[in-house]
């Protein structure tokens, strides 16, 4: 592997926007240019590269977008070998630099070891280590230790649109010839052990609306004689979730798995510091103050976060406006054994009730935009054990075992639909902030990253 | 007149992006553009024109931007006339096609008699009328009847910065001459039925800033174990107001005035079709159902309204974001007599009760960035005779009397300083929309405005 190289195409492929959640055609064409450069990258290695066609994206307000195409890619078919397949998504959550990032987000810039930029973690960085480690032996000449394919995806932060569909039609062709899927899209729980995860949270993504009319009013002329849209909507989010964390709508902790002492005991084994966490995490305090209780609430306890409201006043400076039609943006993590319909009509009946009991003349419209399934592993497979031994080989470690908080729809599709095992191998630290501000990669995992991927071949051929 | 040339000008004074309320460098530059084009209008009437430097504004993040200098010109020094100085703003509300405007926000468009564009009618619109009457007597060749005096501004939609310094700096010397000040920059009630205006509400603009830490969250890998800024925020600002639009903040309504049989009175001659108003507002349901109520709440009780919020997730599409630090913004319409240092006390002593309650890690800072004093006029002065009398002849009918629930600060300033009689003769219909995305002023009210000013010279010439 030439390390250089790798940072080199890490530049290149940073530096291009590839935005898929704001829906923008400007942003889309980035995303073509960018499976573009991949299946460019995988030819070159010696893959056979299809680039399936996704079709379009319908909007709410009847316009469509395409969607950028699938790779689907392999290399080596020997029936003798397993078949690993790699997924990861090269698209990207929107970055500006007036977001407050301190270097260009679309420029590779490294500080102390430290490769900031948007997508380097989440998830190019990844997706170009698993590249790495097949390189490598293409470079040395050597025979790859088992056969490899390769999807990749670039709707991965708009909730992986046309994906479940492409590997439903494929399941007994692309798909037929797989053994394991590895996914590396998340990250340690510490800034030195490595992990192996094995369960994600789903994600139930909801739009609140609430309109008056489309046009502002201004609050000089029309303030004090209104139902204002954003007295009712500050009302709704306000209903939510307490400030202990708790999600106030009725009959939503229903269906959560009880916690057993079984697993109350496999968060003790965990080696995270809270002190480390909470300051690399930049956070004065959390919600909870012991190991347990935090890991617990990230991992198998939903969650609401409220992420913003659209048609609001939202720039600097001082507008004196109210807001005609404004729609609040929020979602619920969900666990096993939540179900999202279920989730979907309690919400519904929630907000219903909030907002009839305010008697407003407004129109309120609640929908569901994203319903993405919890997911859990079985450890006890052939490939957590492969990965196993290839982070003892690379790292001198056992790794903690984990779930991620966060959603990685495409884990519960392989498993629901070409039912073989699915492992997540994460790479990067725990501090690396993807979705944030100030998303990076170190060097270190970025390297020693692209050793495991290669290590983890050479277990593999061994278990088979 | 030549109402044509008029229009051409208020289709070139449109097209100037003259935008004071985002702080940007840019749009300074435009309205430094427009209050030039201005000067050079004055000066081709044959007015003396200065362009008075107003320095810089300083902004919250330490920087500054330049403040547009503030017109003083004059036309006409005959000690046996009148001197009356007509203020207005050039400046304009944010405007981008993208909010919801149907024709472009900055290119005048005429439709069906309706001038659309933003600053047509708030304030480019009745500034340029003021000209157009004192260019009708210079292009009839006749003597002016009164002296005429310009304050024109870039500033108001900001808080009219700078604007008070220079007013008591000229008290004894630009404005030394001035008898009476007139302010053509609100609305009648009615679309037909002009209006005098003889009283504004004031405003106290109020941030609340929530914050965790500087940089966004991933909701999957920090949601459920953080006060999330965001909860914290929709706590506070849906504490400040009931759905009756009543204000819950304890104290606020203890210095309103109260209702007199007398005043009472008055709300009910006014001319105001209480279905036709909500028709051309485009509102199903007011909170209140008498055209008295209604006025009341809108002129002589205090309102609050909320605007929106900085910092948070408010594009389209579904961001998995936990907004990092969120600033929210609302204001309270203030009316006589209630005390603004009082009112600020009382939000932030509300504000910090609520956010106490919470026991949020978090940190919250509440500031008032604006407070400006309501106003109330004296009806029984000679130039409110001479308005009547001027609406009389060009429209042919007796004028509402009106206040105006928004805020026209510089009318309180004037009064204040340099103790001469203020008036507000408002030239735009009911629905004319500023600060909306619909903003227009009927080519109807434009020319017969002009005509009003041009009548009101010749009556205030006559009563001195």
């Amino acid at each position: 592997m030439d390390p250089i190289v790798g940072r080199m195409t890490l530049k290149e492929w940073v530096a291009v926007e590839s935005d898929s959640v704001q829906p923008v055609l400007r942003l889309r064409r980035e995303l073509l240019r960018m499976m573009g450069l991949a299946a460019d990258r995988l030819r070159n290695l010696g893959a056979r590269v299809d680039l399936v066609d996704a079709g379009f994206q319908q909007l709410p307000d009847g316009q469509s977008l395409p969607i950028p195409p699938i790779i689907l890619a392999e290399l080596g078919n020997d029936p003798k070998k397993p078949t690993v397949c790699f997924y990861g998504h090269l698209d990207v959550q929107p970055a500006r630099q007036e977001d407050g990032w301190v270097t260009d987000p679309h420029t590779l810039t490294e500080v102390d070891g430290k490769l900031y930029g948007r997508g380097t973690t989440d998830n190019k960085g990844p997706v170009l280590a698993w590249i790495n480690a097949v390189s490598t032996f293409r470079a040395l000449d050597e025979d790859l230790p088992v056969n490899v394919k390769f999807v990749i995806e670039g709707m991965e932060e708009a909730g992986s649109l046309a994906l479940e569909e492409l590997v439903q039609k494929e399941k007994a062709g692309f798909f037929s010839s797989v053994d394991y899927i590895v996914i590396s899209d998340n990250l340690w729980i510490s800034r030195r052990t490595p992990a192996l995860t094995c369960g994600t949270r789903g994600n139930s993504y909801f739009m609140v609306e609430v309109k008056c009319r489309d046009q502002d009013f201004h609050s000089g002329t029309f303030g004090g004689i209104l139902n204002e849209p954003m007295a009712d909507l500050v009302a709704l989010l306000g209903s939510l979730v307490d400030s202990s964390g708790r999600i106030l709508i009725p009959g939503i902790y229903d269906h959560v798995a009880p916690v057993t002492e079984e697993e109350k005991r496999t968060y003790e084994a965990i080696d995270l510091d809270l002190e480390e966490y909470r300051n690399s995490s930049q956070v004065k305090k959390f919600l909870f103050d012991t190991k347990e209780e935090l890991l617990m609430h990230l991992w198998r306890y939903p969650s609401l976060s409220i992420h913003g409201i659209e048609g609001a006043f939202h720039e600097p400076g001082a507008k004196t406006v109210i807001p005609g039609r404004v729609i609040g943006k929020f979602s619920i993590r969900l666990v096993p054994h939540m179900n999202i319909s279920v989730v979907e009509k309690q919400v519904k009946q929630h907000l219903d009730y909030i907002f009839s009991k305010r008697n407003s003349s407004n129109q309120m419209t609640v929908s569901m935009t994203l319903g993405l399934h919890p997911w859990v592993a079985n450890i006890r497979d052939n490939q957590y054990l492969a990965a196993k031994r290839a982070i003892k080989t690379v790292f001198g470690t056992e790794p903690d075992m984990i779930r991620d908080g966060s959603t990685i729809p495409i884990a519960k599709i392989f498993q629901g639909t070409i039912r073989k095992s699915v492992m997540m191998l994460p790479l990067g630290a725990v501090d690396d902030g993807e979705h944030s501000q100030k998303e990076k990669i170190n060097r270190w995992n970025y390297i020693e990253g692209s050793k495991l991927f290669a290590a983890f071949f050479l277990e593999m051929a061994k278990l088979h």
